[in-house]
């Protein structure tokens, strides 16, 4: 079940991505929204600080917010699958697979999966999309322990972390990523609908089980103006936070 | 002081950018790199580690570790300064103001930066360079109640964070960071030797003081190469990582 702050953010990350309210326009007041949905503010603030933390709009100017960004913002804050972010924030996600093959692990895909090269691998390409369009273009490689498991999945398949949950009691843990823009390529290209050469954000991730077994690793492309990843950071760990000011 | 762990650690991220490990060649043993620097095993294993985190080699294989990335990584880990990273890793920083000019603040600036649209700013666009290639072009935009403490700094200052901590006991304290990919204008592909229309990564971070007041707002854009990004997380604070196995 939706519950009604939820559906309040949602109402209004659709007013941002339709351009009812464009970029550097304000939001109605708390007060205005609350009356609006016929909630308290209390409930407009968990909405907007939803919107907030996406990075969607900004602080407070007066009584006013202000739209930051029209695209949908991934935060790293936790590791999550492209589904539950997609849930999360108010978009219905979608999957096919294009091509999957058994291979044997390149010197690379073993580091990273920590078989031997030479190992048997599953490679899949698969293609997501948020509300109907195309947004992502993943190359996963799986460790074989997993293949037959990935390879039962349907194409269509919306979680596949959910499902292989469902099926395998697998759990993906942990996840390390890293993060570069490069240039679309024919493949890509073709996918995602963009020209070749067009910019993509490429992050490569490999994510673990709870013990630390890699289970897949992953080159993950996404068409320009589809998503935004946050990071929020502090100096906290760093000498500079504990120098006195003055 | 640099610590023998960090000469080490310098030396082998040396020997792969500079092509004489490249990507997919395995490093010396850990035996061997004992004994060719004369430390113990533990002292190379603390080299190891930090180039681990870096991403620039993988786990282990057997006895060896494999080189995976010849491009530096920078950590999402905690809030630093591009000259602190830069030391960090092993590389020398540098930097140089191209323009500087005082104006009135956006909407979206004033947002960001918790003005009143109209207040004054200070706009800065800034190249950065690592080991003197051009590698990150910033286009920062500073809060007025800091302008004059950022004009009074050398045009080629290496760390403005330091330099402004010095001056103005002024603390870093938190980032939000958002990243994209997107297609190199003119002003960029001519500061960063790029053709136009190359991928660059872009991080739109703003920075607060431990209490939180906006200090600066700044569109970062990264020579594709040059630096790549690296997150960690866990489903820690996900009902998945809850859910037993089986």
């Amino acid at each position: 079940m939706t519950r009604r702050h939820q559906q309040i953010a949602e109402a209004l990350r659709r007013a941002i991505t339709d351009g009812q309210l464009p970029v550097g326009s304000a939001l109605p007041s708390e007060t205005e929204l609350a009356a609006t949905h016929g909630v308290s503010r209390g409930t407009v603030r968990q909405a907007l600080a939803a919107l907030l933390s996406e990075g969607m709009i900004g602080s407070r100017q007066g009584a006013r917010h202000l739209v930051l960004s029209t695209a949908p913002s991934q935060s790293f804050t936790e590791l999550r699958s492209f589904a539950q972010w997609a849930h999360a924030s108010g978009h219905t996600p979608g999957g096919r697979v294009r091509e999957s093959s058994r291979g044997t692990a390149t010197a690379e895909e073993a580091a990273l999966l920590q078989l031997a090269p030479g190992d048997e691998v599953l490679r899949v390409l698969r293609l997501r999309t948020l509300d109907g369009e195309a947004v992502l273009l993943e190359r996963t490689v799986y460790a074989g322990w997993i293949a037959g498991a990935v390879e039962e999945l349907p194409d269509d398949c919306e979680s596949v972390t959910q499902a292989l949950l469902a099926s395998s009691g697998l759990v993906f843990a942990h996840g390390e990523h890293h993060l570069d823009a490069l240039a679309a390529g024919t493949v890509d290209a073709r996918e995602l609908r963009v020209r070749r050469g067009s910019p993509l954000l490429r992050v490569r991730r490999t994510t673990t089980t709870a013990e630390g077994r890699p289970v897949e690793t992953s080159d993950d492309r996404y068409r320009p103006g589809a998503v935004v990843f946050t990071v929020r950071n502090s100096t906290q760990a760093n000498p500079l936070a504990r120098t006195p000011a003055g």
